[in-house]
């Protein structure tokens, strides 16, 4: 009697399981993704040969080609590419220098914003007046405003742990400011990087100007630049910026998604989409934002077909195109997925850099969010414990409407911000044993919500 | 009634934990610590101006007096020098290069290993023989090994999620396999560096030779540069080995432990003792190993001068000398403890480097751990949770005969042997939010064991 209660649940199990122990099948999915070097090798391919892989670029096509092909060699059953407008934006020559009366002329490292327009060829020299908030720029008024330069120079607030609220904290200057200043008749915008870390690298990033406002030149400066411009404000009544940034709006062109699959063995219907984005800022080698997530994406494919691990349900690894500037990559994919009617039951995004895994945030609640959280026991063995409410991602963000749980991929923090958007973000960054921890979080949690569900 | 249970409550609460809200104490701490510039600017000192702070060095003494001085800078009632005896090892000149039939002469990055006998200036040439541990080594007896160079070659095992267990796993070859190889008549020994990285830096650290064993020259040779070895002896029956590494034993110096103190206001004669040790390697500026762990240390006194927490405990923040070659410096603070008949309450060692704070280690068991693991729940807001059994560290261990509770600081530990005795061990390679957050880590944990007890 007991043998046969013992043998069904046994059965039980292994129907759950797909025939296979979950213990087991992440102890092998880690020590295999400890040992191989592919990730690696991805990695430093995509940072040192598709640098600054800016959507439209030729660095990004590289990516694509780069990306599709190692994805075959990973096992996927097909990639395919998949074509995304996207923005065309080029940087030009770049020179900011302050004269304030009594300290003379000085330099600031600085880096045109995307999407912001150009300077003519010898720049514009215009007062510099600084405020800490669009509020008060709003609160000084036209008159005050109208051909000057803005100085946006809130610091990131260090005191909040999580870095990304910090940043969320302060990016609004980077991303509305400009569009705010030129409503009051501003000649251009310098915005204090968002970052936690007092170092000379300017931050970029994307700045949006409302319908119908005209476009300023735009440019983050490096955070001891914004200190040292502070300074110099508060020392002399004027002081006065010289700003050469003659970059260009061109055209929309014309990029890929790559979308690899491997098709579930009893449920393909049912997709599992597992993305980081391809496309970088085309001042960096973009390790960690976002090529180490592409990279541990692919690795999801390569584990399962190394190790033999089916999924039911189909998976789909996406290199999404153009989150940086607009997100039409993650627009496409999620319409595309409309039109054919397809039945997302979850996704999960990898873009917070690839530092050592902390765990995973599910856009879920009650009983829901439990069975997810219960999930974290098979990670106990890998430190992994954070297993929490709220996540997803910019690029899945649109999968929702089609009702596919939102997966976020948590690494520590701390790190991230000290290389976002920035040339600091270099291949030599990135740990390799925390790229391959990621990558095997990242493996076993789509393995464990395939065979449990949530 | 109620309104006087209430009141009764706060009143205990608040004597418990004197006077103060433990919540708001930990805000304060991690606030301070994040926003305050002085432990990176100790730390960039300490790698900067004392690299290579070898016991005896020059860059020691360098060392203990500017953490002297930053001690009493940081509100310290009191800080002494405790006199200390060092050995005295003098690394020379080195140089290291294969000989193989087929491939010709090839160069090899290496690294003599502290207390290691030196070669002739010209060095010595010999046959190298390939092994995976002390016991093949032994089975292959005296006839094999005599005259030749043994060639340490186990990498430590990827698959384990602890580096620390891997290191502990591969380390036995450079602590004891000079030695073994000296016993055997081996001309010299290299070593495998333990390190989890494929990466041409070679790591050093303490060899030890057996009571009445000839001292013989040992040096850790790079990973690339082991796996480049073991390939040519695979490919040749003979590798020949010319070796210079010329370097000395001389008679023992001394050095100091500076210890300083914050007066406890209730129970002065109970030492908490928190602790790191100054030293470093001579190649290294030994940034995570461990001046960030000092720098940590003297964090706890500043953090409580500057914020009015007053210990009701003695703390005692001492900057051991000596961890890295014979621990002279943690057997001196405990023996004059002893001596002295102090009560040591608990002590804390943060020698893992200064990556993210993940958690602490006690060497605790039934009720007390459980005490102590009751404190995570203050450390939430900060992500810090893993409070588990075993910890210390091994210049707190002799603490553990008078009594003390031995606590180990632990940090993430994906990355640190990335960086661990050797030249790669830079002020670059921390993350200043991540050593903040450890100094805030280790202040909360010890303001909260002196009021709450365990």
């Amino acid at each position: 009697m007991y043998r046969i209660l013992f043998f069904t649940l046994i059965a039980a199990f292994a129907a759950e399981s797909g025939g296979q122990d979950p213990e087991k099948v992440l102890r092998s999915i880690f020590e295999n993704a400890l040992t191989d070097t592919s990730a690696y090798s991805h990695l430093r391919y995509l940072c040192k040969e598709t640098k600054g892989r800016i959507p439209g670029s030729e660095q990004a096509e590289k990516a694509v080609m780069y990306t599709f092909k190692a994805l075959v060699s990973a096992g996927a059953d097909n990639v395919q590419l998949q074509r995304v407008p996207v923005p065309s934006w080029k940087r030009g020559r770049e020179f900011c220098e302050i004269n304030s009366g009594n300290s003379g002329r000085e330099r600031l490292n600085i880096s045109a914003l995307g999407l912001s327009e150009g300077t003519p060829e010898n720049g514009i020299r215009a007062e510099v007046i600084e405020v800490k908030s669009i509020e008060q720029l709003r609160s000084l008024g036209e008159n005050a405003v109208r051909g000057k330069i803005v100085f946006f120079s809130r610091p990131v607030d260090n005191t909040l742990i999580n870095t990304f609220s910090g940043y969320g904290g302060a990016v609004d200057q980077r991303i509305s400011g400009p569009s705010e200043a030129s409503r009051l008749g501003a000649a251009a915008a310098v915005v204090r990087s968002a970052t936690q870390f007092n170092h000379d690298f300017p931050h970029t990033g994307v700045t949006r100007f409302g319908e119908g406002v005209k476009k300023i030149p735009a440019v983050a400066v490096s955070p001891l630049g914004a200190e040292l411009l502070s300074r110099r404000i508060r020392e002399n009544i004027n002081v006065e910026m010289t700003l050469i940034s003659t970059c260009s709006n061109l055209p929309d062109a014309f990029s890929y998604n790559v979308v690899a699959e491997l098709r579930g063995y009893e449920k393909a219907g049912e997709i599992i989409t597992v993305g980081a984005h391809l496309d970088s800022w085309d001042i960096t080698e973009g390790a960690h934002d976002d090529a180490g997530g592409c990279v541990q994406a692919i690795e999801t494919i390569r584990l399962f077909k190394t190790l033999g691990i089916r999924p039911r349900r189909t998976v789909r690894v996406v290199m999404f195109m153009n989150e940086e500037i607009s997100g039409t990559g993650g627009r496409v994919y999620a319409d595309q997925a409309a039109l054919k009617g397809e039945l997302h039951y979850a996704a999960l995004e990898s873009d917070r850099g690839v530092m050592s895994p902390r765990g995973f945030g599910f856009d879920a609640e009650g009983e829901r969010l439990k069975n997810l959280q219960s999930l974290s026991k098979w990670f106990e063995p890998y430190n992994i414990r954070d297993f929490e409410r709220g996540g997803g991602g910019s690029d899945i963000a649109p999968l929702k409407a089609l009702g596919a749980l939102q997966i976020g991929y948590m690494p520590d923090v701390q790190r991230y911000f000290e290389y976002h958007h920035s040339s600091n973000d270099t291949f030599e960054k990135v740990n390799p044993r925390e790229l391959q921890m990621g990558s095997a979080a990242i493996a076993s949690l789509i393995y464990l919500i395939d065979i449990f569900g949530f």
